[in-house]
């Protein structure tokens, strides 16, 4: 857990949610890209050292459409960046953690990512990311 | 908005939350404090350039009971550092957002603070705060 490498917030509409995102943050949207494998389009923004991204879905059995069903928009998880996804998640589990996703997936932005289970973290969904190294 | 200062997290019980988030983020716990003013205790946790802050109630008035009571446990709101925190409200206002309250109070952690109407931000609710300069 070296920081927080992005925070996800669920929105029904990703093009006005830019927009307002932009206003907000006072900085443009600098990568839009769609994970086809969860069913999400992704839009980021970079804020002092962190990014923040908005997720919308594209289908209905993406867990985004599933978040936004059960809890309306807003923030849906946060992703710390981790050195060796692998020791954090054997780190994790020893210290009775819930991995959602035995195996790293590969998530949006290069990363190879894991989720913890919620229920064990006072509700607050928790993705651990690491970057796909190209060599 | 220069960076996320912090993510504030509402927790039921906060002795118990802040052992699991010690060993979440494999850090100890570096400040405890009560803000009674808005009914709430709070625990800090530094990772990387940001910190996590878990929120309990005090009272059954704080903001913090009426979200666990509506939402339970989970992601309470982000905060972004700002550099000065009335020309940022005043941008912010000019954009069409609704300020939470027009005049700076005083938060947690020696910050002056302002919190964003979480209807005009897609359910997030957003804080900026300004660290509170002692000379």
């Amino acid at each position: 857990m070296r920081k927080i490498e992005h925070i996800g917030i669920a929105v029904k509409d990703l093009d006005s949610s830019c927009d307002l995102y932009e206003k907000l943050l006072n900085t443009t949207c600098y990568k839009k890209e769609e994970v086809a494998s969860e069913g999400v389009n992704t839009a980021f923004f970079k804020t002092g050292g962190n990014k923040i991204e908005l997720l919308s879905a594209t289908n209905e059995d993406s867990p985004i459409a599933k978040f936004l069903e059960k809890r309306g928009e807003g923030i849906h998880h946060i992703a710390f960046d981790v050195a060796d996804i692998l020791a954090e998640m054997e780190r994790l589990k020893g210290e009775g953690f819930t991995l959602l996703n035995e195996q790293p997936k590969k998530g949006a932005d290069n990363k190879l990512v894991c989720f913890l289970h919620p229920k064990g973290t006072n509700g607050v969904l928790i993705e651990l990311c690491q970057e796909i190294k190209t060599t």
